[in-house]
This record gives structure tokens, C-alpha cells and sequence, in this order.
């Protein structure tokens, strides 16, 4: 299978069908690179997603971590391996919910990997952008006092598997949006001290945050915009709160930004404040809690530590 | 598992630990990026091979298409699903050999991605590079008249899966070197017209090269250099024309160009000429025959047509 060529960005020189693609990067700019899995069995299932909200979720795992340090995209790389059985119409499918979400960010798929898969659809996708030099947001910048803002609202993905693994619905497409203009907002209007995108869970991307940044927080539970779809289960803000692949961004601000409601269109919400300390804490009811984060990546650390037993 | 941070290389201003990795490119200087499957059963097996040579093997892929180009390897990106019984040590020894190569080539292991195999270990290499504006070495230069040279010798990868898929041994490590110092020297010495890398065997690298090109070849069959380990063999000849994983270089040069016998300490042989028309051919005690292309990706179209049928 050769990989067409579908969108063109300026800064893309050259695409694919060398031994390299290559890039532009604009002056006075650094290069983002991010590299990401979507691997069946893993990350998805054939039948509980259509091939092109597959194609789009494989992307959007890229885009948003190019958006949550507030940079602009210009290429994507595609590795993917299929297994013999599969249907050219579920491949074609695929890219062309892949390549749909490509040009709307006008993101080049300049290159990639193809290969026979040795077990169901394998895909890894790599995203190059660029950022302004020294500008990027970083995970690192949180500063005790610094308000708390999440773009959207959470826990659509999670209901959506909580359904599906219920067996409540047998489908379920869900297709989230990457932040890019509110990163590029943020840099443009540099009110964020830090900035990470909502990957692995609220609770878990938080802790990202605190551990890198050396400090603590403390949520308002109340506060925390809740998807309507997860809104309608009984468990809808743990779902929130711990599911993982919203694609939203959190980000840290000085106290007195005035941050708006909505940035780029997209509504932005006060979640919290950062503190003092390691302990990220959840306030509900006048009572705070230690946050124990149960995302995606813990639940791999646990798994892992299972394994070394 | 978290990457670890094993090698530092100036133009890396933010490895692993953000959204992104952070990278510079020099100066009137593109980015090229190229990333590459290592799937276990596709690409390499487990009893066959030794986890520091298939870490190794999995770098080189990368740096050997960065070498093709001309350019100079930054960082390396590697996401790695393993299965769960996979021992830690595997892990451990897998890391160890792509990261001793790494470290020989100056490349920063900047990011990646880890999670659960469904299926075997299963690698995707992204390996991000530099190279002067401009002046990259490309597929599409080649021009009738030029002279084809290849770098070291062919037929050692092939051999060795040749003695192991006919169990005459049970383990055999390969570690090709990719050729770096070679492509920067043909850059600074703007002699080549074009370049590619051996991955997918002579004859079907060859010929990517005439059709970027619009061009036909002939190769003069006594001139190709076949690796001792591949000469041993009956039909070593045919192992160094169409087996694949060579990781050497083939360029064209005009007729006139001064091509040593030795670039950067790497054996350069004269074995063709680039011809009219469209056909590679291979000239043999006094005749001439086209020159078929059965290397890897020839094979795996061939899987692909018989799919569709």
C-alpha cells in the first residue's frame, strides 16, 4: 500500500516517496514532535468505532499534544500495519476520517510506515509542529496561587466505553476536537504558566501538572464540567474526573488574568487553584479529599507492577 | 514504563517528560523525519536475534533513511508495545542496544510512546534530522549518463535469514551501521545527483531511484560487491541483488565526478550507469537481461494483489 498524498502545508518541502520527508520550520521557531498508538485491541475496537472516528481518534492523539504546547502543526507521519483479512474498504474508510481531520488543521500527511500487521490494525502516529522559540507552554511552569482553567467538558469518551463495555449500545462514535487555537490563544496572549491536554484523565494530567511543576492543587469538585452524555449516569462525574481522552486542555494562570469564557469559541471554566505541597485535592461539600488519580497511565503503572511481581 | 533520558544532544532543548519534545533546527537548515515499523514476526523474531541487536536494527532503520537524505540525525522517537509476559530483562537489553547506537550517532531518545502488545513486541521508530536548505539528497536527480555507486557490500541480512529460516543456525545478529558520515559527504562535495538507502534490496532500491527519476539503469552484474557471508552461499549473488536490509547507500554522480574508492572510511564501488528509458537491466557475461525487482516492498505488493483478488 502506498500512503497518498491528500493535503499540502507550506512548510511541507517534500512529502512522501523519499527516504525522508522534509519540513520547514519557521524562523525564530522551534519543532514539536509527538508520537502516539492507537492499537486495536488497546485503544480501540473494530466494532465499536467506525473506521473514520478510528482514522480521527488516531490523529487527534497528536494534534492535541501539539496544541497543548501551544503550537501549530504541519505534519503527521503515519506507521500503520494491517492484518491480510481486513477489508480495503475499512482501510480506505480509515484515511479518509484520518485525512478529513488532517485538512481541517491543514496538517500534511507527509510520510509514514506500512506493514503487514501480525495482529489487527496497528497505528502509530507521529506529529511535527512548531512553536515560537522559548515560547512553548510547558508542564513545568505552575507557581503556587496560579488559578486553574479546562477548555470543554469531560467525560463523553468514558460514558461512551462505560456503554459500550456495559453492552447498553453496540456503537458509539465520539470525536473529539484538538485545542490548537487556545494554545496558540494562550502563547499569543502568555497568561499560562503551565498547560498539559486531558489524555489520561483529569485526575491523572492534574498530577502531571503538580509533578512537574513541584506543587500542589486543589480542585472544586463542583466546578467540573461535567459531558452531558456522562452527566446522564449514575457515576458521571468519576467518569469526568478519571476517563481519559477527552482531548481538553488545563492550564494555570496568576491570579489576576483575566481569563474569558471562552477562548477561540471553545468554553473555558475555573476549576481550581494551586497550592503549596505535592497533594492534589478534590474540595466537595466544604470538605476537601486527597485526589487519588485513576486514569489511564496509573492504571498501566499498576498493570506493570503486577507484571514484576 | 517511563522512556528514559540516556543521551543529550544540543539541538534536543526538551526530551521526554511533556506533551512534546522540543527540538532546534539549525540555522538555514530543513527538518526530515521518517519513521519505521519494527513488528516482531514481521520484521524480526524473538529466537532469532538478540534484543540488543533488534534495538539496534529498529534505530537503524531510521538513521539510515536521515543518511540517505544527506542530513544529520537530531533525536529519535520510539513507541514500544510489549506483551505482558515479556521479561523485564528483554526490556532492559532491548533499550540497551538501540541506545548504545544512539549514543554513537549523537542522537537524543526524546520521546515516545509505551504501552500493551496485543500481539509480540511491536516498535515504531521516528527518527527527526537535519540538513542544509536545499541541498538534501533526494530520489529524483538522477540523469542519464550518470554513474551508479553503492557503499560497502549486500547480501549479509539476507544470508543470515536465508541460514535461519533453513535452520542450518539458530541465531544470528546483524548490526548494519547507517551511513551518516557518507551522505554529509557527498552533500559537501556536491557530487551526487541522487540518493537512496538499501533497505529493501538492490534491485527494488534501485529502481524507486529510475522512477523518481524518470530514468532506466544497468547494472554490470561482476561489479556488485557481495558480503563474504552472502558469497558463501550458492545463490549469494542473488541474496546481494534482492535481499534487503543492507542499510548501505546507492547514489549517481555525473560521469566526470572524482568518486574515491573510500568515503568516510567506507568502501565505495562503481557498478552502473544511468540509461534512457524506464528498465533497470543487469549486464552479465556480455548480455544484457532486465533486472526483475524482488526485494521487500515488491513482495509485499504482490501479498497486497493477492488480497484483493
Amino acid at each position: 500500500m502506498r500512503l497518498r498524498r491528500a493535503v499540502r502545508s507550506k512548510n511541507a518541502v517534500l512529502g512522501i516517496g523519499d527516504d525522508c520527508a522534509i519540513l520547514r520550520v519557521p524562523a525564530a521557531h522551534d519543532a514539536l514532535v509527538t508520537t502516539d498508538f492507537s492499537l486495536e485491541g488497546v485503544h480501540f475496537r473494530r466494532n465499536w468505532q467506525s473506521p473514520e472516528c478510528i482514522g480521527h481518534r488516531c490523529l487527534v492523539r497528536g494534534l492535541s499534544d501539539i496544541a497543548a504546547m501551544g503550537g501549530r502543526p504541519i505534519a503527521a507521519f503515519l506507521s500503520v500495519a494491517l492484518p491480510r483479512e481486513l477489508p480495503q474498504r475499512w482501510v480506505d474508510r480509515f484515511f479518509a476520517g484520518l485525512l478529513r481531520h488532517a485538512e481541517k488543521y491543514e496538517v500534511e500527511l507527509a510520510g509514514g510506515d506500512t506493514s503487514q500487521s501480525p495482529a489487527g490494525v496497528l497505528a502509530d502516529i507521529t506529529v511535527v509542529g512548531s512553536v515560537r522559540r522559548g515560547k512553548a507552554l510547558r508542564r513545568s511552569g505552575a507557581r503556587v496561587g496560579d488559578q486553574i482553567y479546562v477548555t470543554g467538558a469531560f467525560g463523553e469518551s468514558a460514558a461512551a466505553l462505560r456503554l459500550l463495555t456495559h453492552k447498553k449500545i453496540k456503537r458509539r462514535d465520539v470525536f473529539p476536537e484538538p485545542r490548537i487555537a487556545v494554545g496558540e490563544w494562550l502563547i499569543e496572549h502568555r497568561f499560562a504558566t503551565s498547560c498539559i491536554d486531558i489524555s489520561d484523565g483529569l485526575s491523572t494530567d492534574l498530577l502531571h501538572i503538580c509533578e512537574e511543576s513541584g506543587v500542589g492543587a486543589v480542585v472544586n469538585a463542583a466546578a467540573v464540567p461535567v459531558h452531558p452524555s456522562a452527566g446522564k449516569l449514575r457515576d458521571g462525574f468519576n467518569l469526568a474526573l478519571h476517563g481519559g481522552e477527552d482531548y481538553e486542555l488545563l492550564f494555570t494562570a496568576p491570579k489576576n488574568s483575566r481569563i474569558p469564557g471562552r477562548i477561540a469559541s471553545v468554553q473555558v471554566t475555573h476549576i481550581g487553584e494551586i497550592t503549596s505541597g505535592s497533594a492534589v485535592r478534590l474540595s466537595q461539600n466544604g470538605r476537601a479529599r486527597v485526589l487519588i488519580p485513576a486514569g489511564w497511565e496509573h492504571f498501566r503503572r499498576d498493570e506493570r507492577q503486577n507484571r514484576r511481581r
